[in-house]
């Protein structure tokens, strides 16, 4: 079996799949194959390795004739034509569990950087800025706090086991309740999403980016928030508007907000780069060394259980 | 009872002191009251309420002929003589409870943003000088990472339950373990401090400032942990050579460290202003609104129940 890994990447989680199968990478220094590149050598390839941004089109599709599997590195799949890929038969899978856990740590670590003024806090110390008093740099405790989760599904539950911990009180809202006895661990309840808005303290958006969530954060909703709100975004950009919340955390009409992801992608809106009432990440939420490793055996294990059988995580 | 205030906190919290005896705040303005004027006003109060760092002498406890009790706001009671006051018949409380979860909190805000880079991606973010590739920005992941407790009290084991909860390993050091029903909350095993270091992906200290603990983070202590390590330190500045952690911060001895206290009390050393690879934010382990309002209501239960009976949080 011919193997084509669009980027190049750390090796340490290939180790099997090398073993097994003729696996082509990018050569060293290449950061990764174009789209041209891979359009030329698709032919006599048996599977394709893509990464999360790699477009997987029909005429890629058509062009491999031999493709049987596209092994994609993400947990979503917006670069792929999934239908056209369905069509042609051609098995598409990606890697949900890896990004799980960390990103849950993300949305956590954002929590806390907002609510206890870490980043701001540790941005003003170096240039001197800041006073040490006893009412200086106060923050919110999490303990008793509300936490409203929005998209209850693997993530959201993973960041609701971390803040129990921490004493928060669980509410969420998702597109139906979850499971009784998931419920019952994170002692946490369903509520609407105009509840959800009112009633917490922190809200994390952790659901996909569909017509549905689009801009499900914006002026209207934010209007419906405690004045010591926080929200956190480690999900899709769109689901806030941008603009209305800069707005909003300019005039202090909540508390703060820590974003991982962004409207226009690997561009952050001008309006938040001032506000010290934001902390802002480069979309870092599954940037680990452990991701990075644990991902590329993840893809090396779908195509090697697809080809010898076992679990092989398909999206269609 | 005429109860003297030394510090002018927002009132929230002492609703109750108020309403049950005289109690003397500093005037609108004035932050608090300077030493020299509670010596000349404390003759005429049973009760003295000061403040985490206000320096409770022999000569002020003999000035008080009229003191009962010294109500501590604080942890802590480095700024009284307690010998002398036990010698005088005067008691000592102080308020322990509220600052163990939000320190706690504070301890694993500070891992997340060194691992996962929070606070330096926020700071060069802004100021455009990040690249958002695959192989950027990344960290570390907390899930099956070994966490290394030194000082498994309170907050020690607040923080053992919320690394817990975020797939973490929990080994820890202590003058002596812990109960065996404790360790098997947090599936904590009691170690060596030679073996905490070696075996720790982070060091979290959690100790309080003794002959002992003095330094206990040094070039020589250092050099027995991993490359990946990462030190955490939201007890005393005292027990870290923060020299010797800047050296090996720099060469990339070890990963990283979050530091809320400092050896210099309020002045962080010059060599730690530039790293990226530390966290640094201002003692604001406790700095929360909802901390500042529950030490309110501690030191006035504590006066309350002292003279009306209940529990009181006596250190002598």
């Amino acid at each position: 079996m011919k193997v084509l890994v669009t980027y190049n990447m750390f090796r340490d989680g290939y180790s099997e799949l090398i073993e097994k199968y003729d696996v082509t990478f990018p050569a060293e220094g290449q950061e990764s194959f174009s789209y041209e590149e891979v359009l030329e050598m698709i032919p006599e390839y048996d599977v394709l390795q893509s990464m999360y941004n790699f477009p997987v089109t029909k005429e890629l599709l058509d062009k491999g004739v031999n493709l049987k599997i596209v092994s994609n590195y993400a947990a979503g799949f917006e670069n792929i034509d999934v239908d056209y890929a369905t069509q042609k038969g051609i098995v598409i899978t990606n890697t949900p569990d890896p990004v799980t856990e960390p990103t849950a740590d993300m949305a956590m670590g954002l929590m806390l950087s907002v609510m206890r003024r870490i980043a701001d806090c540790d941005r003003r110390l170096r240039t001197n800025e800041l006073e040490w008093g006893l009412l200086d740099n106060l923050g919110y405790s999490l303990w008793g706090k509300t936490l409203g989760i929005y998209g209850m599904g693997r993530i959201g539950q993973a960041l609701a086991r971390r803040a129990k911990a921490a004493g928060m009180k669980i509410i969420y809202n998702n597109r139906r309740p979850v499971d009784p006895h998931i419920e019952s661990l994170y002692d946490a309840k369903y509520v609407s999403f105009d509840e959800l808005l009112a009633a917490s303290d922190v809200i994390s958006l952790n659901a996909p980016n569909t017509p549905q969530t689009h801009h499900i954060i914006n002026k209207e909703t934010i209007s419906k928030m405690k004045p010591t709100a926080t929200i956190i975004n480690t999900a899709r950009g769109p689901l806030i508007n941008e603009k209305e919340l800069a707005d909003a955390l300019r005039s202090r009409q909540i508390y703060g907000a820590g974003l991982d992801v962004f409207e226009g992608g690997h561009k952050v809106s001008e309006e938040l780069l001032d506000l010290d009432n934001v902390v802002l990440t480069p979309h870092t939420g599954t940037q680990t060394y452990d991701v990075r490793n644990e991902m590329a055996a993840f893809v090396s294990r779908n195509i090697i259980n697809f080809f010898e059988g076992g679990t092989v995580c398909r999206v269609n």
